[in-house]
């Protein structure tokens, strides 16, 4: 591959930002609206309907003008208090940052320290819970990994919590839209989510559904905080019409209401089946290059497909090769993991054709390394499992 | 005036969002970048050396995901300590912010409540500070206060502070890039400001620009905050290349840099004047209106300009009229002034016409609720100072 040989068209495959849909990119671009006047109250309700519906929840989703890290934080600071326990069960960066935030906020930290791609068991954070000398306020945790492609089981680590009578907090980040988390009837007390990853929208909205235990834990609790402050952002969201605590990035709320509403049209359980499609053809395409995925051998990590380096690769030059040659930006490993893998996203605005071009840029990097790889190998498998689905998993827009 | 007859163009003219010039509109419709990819990266670069330029310091402009009033958060977050005392000048809802931020910190408040309307006097300032009893670790005030409209002497209040040895934090949310403010030149030790006021962006990025001094206080204080901590923004920013913390905005990013581009184009001292010359022409008009001035009477008052309404009219109709019939939105008053006043916007990408339009709707407007006006009277004695000013008040883009 000689430097001067260099694609031009452009592919954003990672896990966040992810591609926009053409119709949530220009309605960016149309004249900026006052947050107060009535076209865009209209927009911003409606909005937050529909993000009731994603999240499957009656709760208001709260929401700020943040990353999605900022969603956490308001958990974090809404619940934890100084000098008072909460449990953390982490498996990767995202599941680290709880902690982090945890610490921050001066919270009594007992920590479940999961190996990195390893699931966690509800079972062990049961224990962990049991083990603690006061109960915690609160538990957090990820559904999603994004670090790691790993999905953890929410439905179980809640009952964990639940049976210890704490509320439990769900980073769905990467997940939400993209992986069922029926938030009511699985009972999740608090799921967090941001706008950049299967919402298909840029990053700068965070969003926090609290059911209503959270929201009484919350109201008793002092804390640190007034932008991410629950209690304010929940009564400007109640009033009719609705209204943000602080201008909000109507941008953003452009884009986000057109978004949800192609997720709705699409429908949730299509949207969950066209990722698991696309994940699965992401699964068969790394083993028919000879690769092992990285993390847990799970049929429901439907949002990031973590292929394992083998040793002979430098893994620090192949996403490089495959960004900087061949236009396909995808995300290596972050953290313990810098070098040792290469994430394939397909939360979001995704396509068959994207996991083909994904496939086929990765095929032609691993030749450029020395990796012996028969070119459409890992793509044709991919079309294999397409052509097998019985359905197109397009998405709408 | 009938119901039916009702003007279809659209005209925004408040602080906040305000007009976006079509460039930074349009460049938001571009594919989305990823974060940590080179084209992305370079336009962070750029955009965090002209926000120093248009900051006029030296310092890391500390850039965060969020509303203004998050910039004004991390302020509080890294100075305010529990149950240690810090004072707060303020004079409209924007200031009373500050003290409300230093309250859900925890922070002992000295607070000196200076009627709305009303310059905050830096003696009093200095005389507060000097009677406190436990020196304050951190003083918090306004430059332009948007609720009313006055603009603060920042350096003296900044004098005021430094006399007794305190860092000072200045809310400049809607006059940075329309008021002059040189930070290092006056030696204010923090400047926060917002993207979607004078700086010509849509709502969602808010910047700190701290000084060592406030820096290193920040250091030794613990604080409840890690979306908001100075540290943490401030390594990714001095990185080289630059990076964020967490994903930002980068759809807000890619118009910052445009919209700081185009303020840079036109020069900031260009930029302070056209300001003046659009302040000075709202002001000839609602004086040529019969109406008074809400607020000091000062020129330097150059980002909003508020109009006290007469009681014969009735002020919570008068903002409504004017959106919903002519087509043009301004801001009507906000807590305590709710119905008193009518603001008119000029901070941000507002050239002479959008004068002559906003006083023309007034105009229209206040014979629709009775007052005697002559059609023209308010636009014109705007157009003489517009004949007057010897340059065209336009901004560039």
């Amino acid at each position: 591959m000689s430097e001067a040989n260099i694609y031009n068209k452009q592919y954003l495959m990672t896990a966040g930002p992810t591609p926009l849909p053409p119709g949530v990119s220009q309605v960016m671009a149309e004249p900026i609206a006052y947050h107060r006047a009535p076209a865009f109250v209209e927009v911003y309700g409606r909005a937050l309907e529909r993000l009731r519906e994603v999240f499957q929840t009656s709760n208001q989703v709260l929401s700020f003008a943040a990353s999605g890290t900022g969603a956490m934080e308001s958990a974090v600071a809404n619940l934890a208090v100084p000098g008072e326990p909460v449990a953390v069960a982490a498996a990767g960066k995202f599941g680290e940052r709880w902690k982090e935030l945890c610490d921050a906020f001066g919270a009594e930290v007992a920590y479940l320290d999961v190996p990195w791609g390893e699931k966690i068991e509800p079972a062990a954070l049961e224990q962990l819970i049991g083990s603690m000398e006061r109960p915690p306020r609160a538990v957090f945790a990820t559904q999603s990994e994004t670090s790691t492609g790993v999905v953890h089981d929410v439905r179980g680590l809640t009952a964990a919590a639940h049976a210890h009578d704490a509320v439990i907090c769900i980073d769905a980040i990467s997940g939400l839209g993209a992986i069922d988390l029926p938030q009511d009837e699985w009972g999740v007390d608090v799921v967090v989510s941001g706008s950049q990853k299967s919402l298909m929208c840029p990053p700068g909205l965070a969003f926090c559904s609290a059911g209503e235990r959270a929201v009484a834990l919350a109201a008793e609790g002092p804390g640190s905080h007034y932008y991410f402050d629950w209690q304010r952002t929940a009564k400007g969201q109640a009033e009719d019409p609705p209204s943000s605590a602080f201008t909000p990035a109507v941008t953003l709320w452009r884009a986000l209401d057109v978004a949800l509403g192609q997720i709705l049209q699409e429908g949730l359980p299509e949207v969950f089946e066209r990722h698991a499609i696309l994940a699965g053809a992401a699964r068969a395409g790394i083993a028919a290059l000879g690769l092992e995925r990285f993390g847990s051998e799970d049929d429901g990590a439907n949002a990031v497909t973590a292929a394992a380096l083998p040793d002979s690769i430098d893994g620090a030059k192949l996403p490089k090769l495959m960004r900087d040659t061949y236009g396909v930006t995808v995300a290596g490993g972050q953290g313990r993991l810098k070098g040792k893998i290469v994430r394939i996203a397909h939360c979001g605005y995704y396509g068959a054709f994207d996991i083909v071009v994904a496939l086929s840029a990765f095929e032609l990097a691993l030749r450029d390394l020395g990796w012996d790889v028969e070119p459409g190998s890992g793509a044709g498998a991919a079309q294999r499992v397409f052509a097998d689905a019985g359905r197109a998993p397009e998405p709408v827009g």
